[in-house]
Order: C-alpha cells, then structure tokens, then sequence
C-alpha cells in the first residue's frame, strides 16, 4: 500500500481532483473542465494528464501512490463498466481499465452518488458507521447505500436510486423519469417549490412564501420563522421523506441515514418533520437508526472515491 | 473443503436437517423435534446429536464435513449471534460458536428467512441468478436479500424484514407489528382473507368466494375461474405487493425476485396481478428483473443453510 491516493469526481462541466494520504487527509484539491465533446473521449486523459502533473508538481514517488478513484454520473458496475453516462457522452468501456492504461496505477470506479455516500461514510456524516444510507436532496433525489462498509452497486449499476421509489399514487404531473408519484417529486428541491406552489394556490392565507421567488430554502427559513403554511409544506415534504426512508429501513436495516443536497442546508429542522413519519411507519425491528446531515458537501465525491481505492 | 455439509432450518416445532454433497445434492433429511422448555436450551444439543448420529450411521469420515450451517426464526448477526428469538425461547448468545464447540465442526448461522433465500438462489427459483429478493407470502411475509451471492443481514440482523414496509395511510386495523398499514396486511395469506372479505361487504355482488372459509387458496382458485368479485381482490394484492416490490427495486437493483410461501402455490397468475403495477412504478433503471416462483418449498432452509458454509 502507498502513501498516497488521488480522489476524482466527474461532473457535467467540470472535475473534481483531490490529493490524500492514505489515513484520508485531504492534501490539495483542485478542477478541471469536464470536455463532453466527442463522446467524452478527452475526459480520462484529461484526468491522467492532471494526476501526473500533480504527482510531479508535488515530486512524489510513483510507488507511493496507492491508486486512483474515480466517481462519475451514470451505472457503473462493480467492475468499473459505466453503461451510458449521459451526461458526459460516454457509451459502454471499463473506466478502470481505460484509466489504469494511461497512467499505470490502480484504478477503481463507481457511480457519483454512490462514491459520495462512501465518502461520508469514510469522513464525514457517517463516520464510524459501516451501513449507512446517504440522501442527496438537490435538483434531484439521489441516494447511496453502504453495506458492511462497501457500496451496493446493484446487478446493473443502479442501486440506491432511492428519488424515483413510487410514493403518491394521486400525482397527474409526470416525474423526470416519466413514472409518476416518485419521492423526488415532493422532496428535491424543486419538489418542495411544487409541494409549496399547490398549497399556495388553495387558498389566500397570507404567509412569507406567498411571494414571486419560492424555494427550498425561501420555504424553510420561513419554518424556522414559524410560518403556518410554510411549515404545513415542510410537514407534506417531511410525510413523504420519512415514509419512504422507513420503507428504505425495512429493507437494508442500516445504522444512520446522511442527508445532503442543497435542501440540507436547511439544517436539523428537516429532522423535525422527517422523524415523526418515520418512526410511525418503520418496522419496529429497524427502528433504530441515526439521522444526520452530511457534512463534505462537494468534497464528499472526491473523499469516496479515494476511499474506493483503499478498500475497506 | 469436505465433501459433505449439513443444513439445519430450526422451527418453532421441529427441526429439519439436511446432508448434502459440497455441490447441494441433498442426499438425506430428516426431522427432530424442537424443545423450546427452558429457554430452548436443548435445542442446539438435540441438533449436535443428530448430526453427529447421521456422520456415524453413513460411515462418514469427520475430516470429510465441511461443516454446519443453521438458520433460525429471529434476528442473528453476521457473526452467527442471535438476538432473542422468542419463538425458541433463546435470549442473546453465539450459535456459531456454541454448536461449533458443541460439534467440533464449523458453523455458520443466519436467519431463517435470510437463510431460505441463498437456498432458492443456489438450487430453487433464483439459480443462476446472485442479486435476489426472496418474498414469502405465508401467514405473513417475510423476506431475505441476496446481493452479490451473500445475505445482507442489516446492521441488527433485521435487513429483508419487507413485510413491514409501510403501504397504506388509511388502515384502521393494527399489524402484528402494531403499525398500520404494512404490506403483510394485504399480501400475506390473512392479509389477502381480509381484502376479500372487505370487498365482499360492500355489496352483494355474486361470488364463489362469498361462503364461510375464504382462503389466500379459495380467492385465486376463483381468479383462475374468472370470478369477477375474486379478481378485483387479486388486483387489489398486486397493486400493494408490485408497487412495494417496485419500491424494493429501486433501492437494491435486484436480477430477481423469487415468490414463495403459501400464496405462492396460486401458481404464476400472481404475476397477472404483481408484475403490471410493478412495471409502472418501477425505476426504469431497476426495471429489467425477473420473476419467479420459489421451488425449494420446505427444504429452502436447509438447502440455504448449507450454502452458508459453503460460501460463494
């Protein structure tokens, strides 16, 4: 085992690198454009080109260097195959091969999502816990789940896709995914503005949210305010998460759930109104469980897939 | 590695124990009673003896076994630790390591639910097949979680427990679990008895299901039958068991789901009902699984309880 570790995450415009010893302190970090063009061709020697440089600019030994772990948007298997990663133009090819080729050293990959649940796990919101779920409240719901310390990938790529679990049979406006009824639809961030807007509109009760711009945090600094209509969409929000993490909780019977995203800047309130419908629902079995916030922010992708390389 | 192992499923009853050859050909089974008296203490002594009476009777060298593997009713860790199953009357101890002293062999314990479900991946309905959700729709429903070719046993020995996944907000009735509103309320054995006599009792609409004992058996002997009042009972059962398989789905990518248990006898027109909203709720990412029935029956556990010694 080295002395060091690379952590990369890929994103649509730009990636993510960072430098760590193997005990995981983070020791530089910085980014490249992300060069979607041509089938994302450019992208890893992009990313080898920017490892070496470092390796150099810092005059560390090749030897040293545990590793490279690489996390992008789309199914990766747990051999390293992503499978279509949109995002980025990429089709079918073993990211781990490809990656290891251009630089000579181990290469391990996994899907985004994935690898930040494995970084909080490792640093941050998860520490000490080896079965942890991360819930990534953005644009979208993404989720990531760790079992016994290592990522559950799923028999094609997609485990852990946790926004699109069916949970309003009632809903007349499709979901991103074209199904209709998903978690992400009543969670994301902009789901809490569609929960918050059908509120508003049945009827006049004034409030702080009535106003032009509603969003994620517009409605839950309003909460924290005590704004009664604010806080009944925090309550449908909270209703539809809490339910949908106990069903998760029946199934994988983990130890903590991490709650990321932009949404989770909300802070410990969200607890208030995710708990109570929890704790309701949840297999009495499973009942024990932590809720905690993470804590890397866009640091968590870099952290997992550093982590990946060194293993459990 | 030995040539042969043996495969122990404890009930609250009887015991049944199983000798295969290391590649699963069960070469015999038989059964012993189950003394749950004093905190079910006899009960891993009574499966010592037998074992070692079988290893004496077939001439079997001791060298030759690979070891035991047990599956038991209640949560039991990866460790082999069991923690409270009521049902044998035993508190918290290592199963592992008591039978293993008591034997002088290996042992390797899980839940029996847990358990049953590596039997129907590596002989029954999941074969060839290492991402599984095993369903048993019994008196109630119970489940067990295969990723990668290994139990995931949760972080208290209680991953899989899908029969308590939270599926209806109107419920009035309490679970034996004492929430509202689980999936086993609709989709086990009982469950299916009570959404056919609610339907009966919102009118009189003729039906061969409207007599005295109504069974899970006599509901989808009249769907077969073409009774109208049967079917839309049928409907109602798949809608909540594909819907909260579709939820199962997305959260674990499995390749398949294996249906067992009692209900499971109905034959494959439970897909009619279960696969239809599944599909529509689904994940598309999670959408290519299959279906099957379970074909182990009784022997799933010591089928499964084998494997667990025998590893991947």
């Amino acid at each position: 085992m080295g002395k060091y570790v690379f952590g990369v995450d890929v994103g649509g415009t730009s990636v993510k690198l960072g430098l760590f010893d193997v005990e995981g302190e983070l020791l530089d970090k910085w980014e490249i454009p992300t060069r979607t063009e041509n089938g994302g061709s450019a992208i890893l020697p992009d990313v080898a080109k920017s490892v070496k440089a470092k390796i150099a600019e810092k005059g560390i030994a090749v030897a040293d260097v545990a590793g490279v772990g690489l996390g992008a948007p789309g199914p990766i298997d747990a051999q390293g195959v992503v499978y279509n990663a949109v995002n980025l133009g990429w089709g079918v090819f073993s990211i781990k091969d490809t990656l290891s080729e251009l630089l000579g050293l181990p290469v391990m990959a996994g899907n985004d999502a994935n690898v930040a649940a494995l970084g909080e796990m490792w640093k941050g919101g998860g520490q000490g816990y080896k079965n942890v779920v991360a819930v990534t409240l953005g644009t979208g719901v993404g989720g990531g789940i760790i079992v016994e310390g290592k990522i559950l990938t799923g028999s094609t790529g997609a485990g852990g896709e946790i926004g699109h679990i069916h949970v309003e049979d009632r809903e007349e406006e499709a979901c991103n995914c074209k199904n209709f009824g998903c978690l992400e639809q009543y969670t994301s961030a902009t789901g809490i503005v569609r929960l918050a807007k059908r509120r508003l509109a049945m009827d006049d009760k004034p409030s702080a949210i009535r106003r032009d711009k509603i969003s994620a945090k517009t409605v839950f600094d309003a909460v924290k305010a005590g704004d009664e209509v604010a806080m009944e969409v925090a309550k449908q929000f909270g209703e539809y998460l809490g339910k949908g993490l106990a069903a998760i909780a029946g199934v994988l019977n983990p130890e903590i759930f991490v709650i990321g995203g932009g949404v989770s800047k909300a802070g410990e309130v969200l607890f208030d109104y995710i708990v109570p419908p929890f704790k309701r629902t949840v297999f009495q079995g499973c009942r024990k469980v932590e809720f905690a916030l993470a804590t890397l922010g866009n640091d968590a992708g870099i952290y997992g897939a550093a982590k990946l390389v060194l293993g459990e």
